[in-house]
């Protein structure tokens, strides 16, 4: 099934923007499909098909790339007949334990765009749309060529910059701030309008008196990401200032981007890198004060890798680290290794300073970068930012359902998932 | 900071629940707590404290319980002053550059329940409630009995089942419920009263023609979790019966502890188990048949354990599997390894099987039990239940606030956690 998730912190967007931010709505403004994705496809050129001998697995000759081998069994489970597989949404139905336990291929052709092929044991005859099989191929050379695609391209110089006027105008310039935040881990928007409407979803960053959390004082803030406690901390931040009275000094915002340090840890202090992949920190949310108590408290590695050891997430905030609690002998490697990720952090080439101004909105990866601000003094005058965030989940589907609309097969940077590529 | 997560499958749930079904606003009736967690706990009584001669180890003696050993770092980090720390939330505010790289303890006594210690290359004096300290201890003997505590210990016998009216009316019996799928990963509640309110946050199981989701038909459906897609898949899931004529044969519910499949493959198929702990199956959510479109694919391994070797999640579901798409090696050990786990699952014997009747709401955690059905046949009536999800995080938090409530420390079951006990 699939519905709803229920949780104090997360707001359901549906197709009603009417009471949503203006920076939200933006986000969705083109989330619309008006064609279908599957139709995308290409359907490339085949030189030939042939079975190995005992049976068990497929060759598939591509005319511009190198063949692509597929297991009896794979491809008997990824049958997409009606009796396999619900075909509008590529969901399977075909349990374990009708996939015979010895299975072997019979014979397999080219049908005008599709593969046929049948299995021996069952005497099943499976179709596959060549623009499919290509798309799913595990081929060394196509997981070579999707790891590339998911690697981020690490650059300097200056933040990327759009205009609300031109993002709400056309869907190809929201592609392009899109991108530039999956690409980049952060863009800016400029002279978005502040809300005129009461909306639920946003929390303001406002210093005032009487405050359990340090956001909302004067003080400086260190490189954190937001909510390291949760099992999927927020994807997509919207940082929008929407008020910077000129008596204020100071408060510039400042971002580093933390997949970065992670590599260069890896490249440079491997042995401590591989001490941030194994030892569980703990990261907490403990509190009484809120209309809901939390006493949330998640232990994880500050990094992880995916299978083919390349950095996948990496989880940084000194405001909601709690105790350490792995065994004695973890404790000392642990520090030599946080310290010194602390300082790549800190010294990182690819810091990022620039001071928000009213309507600019910060539009980052929290899961990507580290953000801060450095100190400021009111005197007098007043300083909001609203912030809200989007699901990491979401994101991904946006940036990909853009892609596709193009009828780009482009594979998403490595931010979470746990792939083999 | 600290906010709302946008996300087009969430719903905020906030304080206001008079637009919520019946079964969350059960679920939060008892949320708002009426006494300070922190004073709960307890000062536990010590025998002396000692520092190691070369002042990097600091020594507890409690007098009923074996001595906890704290590092010259860790005690410096966790520093409780309001330079260091945001007290009421427990928010750190010390960067990594301000503690010393070289760092000795000076000396450390007992003072009116808390602990007093300094540190020499900084000159800090720090002072810790030993009842925090307790609390947080990383001795062996402490790390075990977390670790035992968190342990599933799994039973068989009928499944726990309460009475929404007394549920409603003792936060004793609410307690009771909310602990038993706490422990046994399900619970049913009877008698809870259909929706006379419009609610957004449910979807409907109702079987229909022209469907794309299996869900929606008289098919049986096998032991799956729902939106293993998802970075955090749902936590509980409350399915609540909202009519079944009397026409209608068939469609009793069956569940499966998952996390007992797994912990039977570490036990009797090791190599298997090593299997799916490191090969990423895909899953995926792949249509543009909603009101947007979703094309997410999510690989992960089907199981994954903690710092410690423990298993701490299952991700199952056949209907959302994708095609594996991993090193050509790979193939042939993964579907061994997972046609013995479906074995395993499908020859349970957790496997649980009940006919919900109307106002029955099963109650459950989607991350550790597997549900499906059996086939039905409407004969021209009318079969429907209404499921919701609530966030693995959300649950956890709800559990433990009940505990601290109670002046119980319990550690909460290992699910979700990638903590070393």
């Amino acid at each position: 099934m699939d519905g709803v998730i229920m949780h104090t912190k997360h707001v359901s967007t549906g197709t009603d923007l009417t009471l949503k931010a203006t920076a939200v709505c933006l986000y969705y403004k083109y989330s619309l499909l008006p064609m279908s994705i599957t139709l995308r496809q290409p359907s490339p050129l085949v030189d030939g098909v042939s079975i190995t001998p005992n049976g068990t697995i497929l060759e598939v000759k591509w005319q511009d790339s190198a063949p692509s081998r597929y297991h009896a069994y794979w491809i008997r489970h990824n049958c997409h007949c009606t009796d396999c597989m619900e075909t509008e949404s590529w969901m399977k139905r075909i349990p374990a334990r009708n996939i015979p336990r010895k299975l072997t291929l019979g014979k397999a052709e080219i049908d005008n765009g599709s593969l046929v092929v049948t299995s021996n044991e069952d005497n099943h005859t499976m179709r596959y749309p060549l623009g499919w099989l290509k798309s799913v191929s595990y081929s060394t050379e196509d997981l070579d060529e999707k790891s590339t695609q998911k690697d981020i391209k690490y650059k300097t110089g200056p933040v990327q910059t759009f205009e609300y006027e031109e993002i709400s105008k056309s869907g190809d310039i929201y592609f392009d701030w899109i991108q530039a935040i999956e690409n980049d881990g952060l863009a800016i928007v400029k002279n978005v309008p502040c809300e005129d409407k009461k909306v639920g979803e946003v929390f303001d960053v406002e210093s005032r008196d009487n405050v359990t959390n340090i956001g909302f004082t004067e003080l400086p803030l260190e490189f954190h990401q937001d909510m390291p406690y949760s099992e999927s901390p927020p994807g997509l931040q919207l940082l929008h200032c929407t008020r910077l009275d000129p008596s204020v000094e100071g408060g510039a915002s400042v971002f580093v981007d933390l997949h970065h340090a992670a590599e260069q840890l890896q490249k440079e202090y491997p042995e401590h890198f591989a001490t941030l992949l194994k030892v569980p920190a703990t990261f907490q949310k403990i509190h009484d004060e809120d209309e809901r108590p939390s006493f949330i408290v998640y232990q994880r590695p500050h990094i992880s890798v995916n299978t083919k050891g390349k950095v996948n997430a990496v989880f940084w905030s000194i405001y909601t680290e709690g105790p350490l609690q792995v065994p004695e002998e973890l404790v000392e490697p642990y520090y030599a290794a946080y310290f010194k990720f602390a300082e790549l952090i800190e010294n990182s080439p690819t810091k990022i300073r620039f001071q928000l101004k009213p309507g600019d909105c910060a539009s980052f990866n929290n899961r990507r970068m580290g953000h801060g601000r450095e100190t400021f003094k009111l005197n007098g005058g007043v300083r909001k930012l609203q912030g809200l965030y989007i699901n990491i989940d979401d994101f991904k589907n946006r940036v990909k359902i853009e892609y596709l609309k193009r009828g780009n097969l482009q594979n998403l940077k490595r931010i979470g998932d746990q792939c083999g590529s």
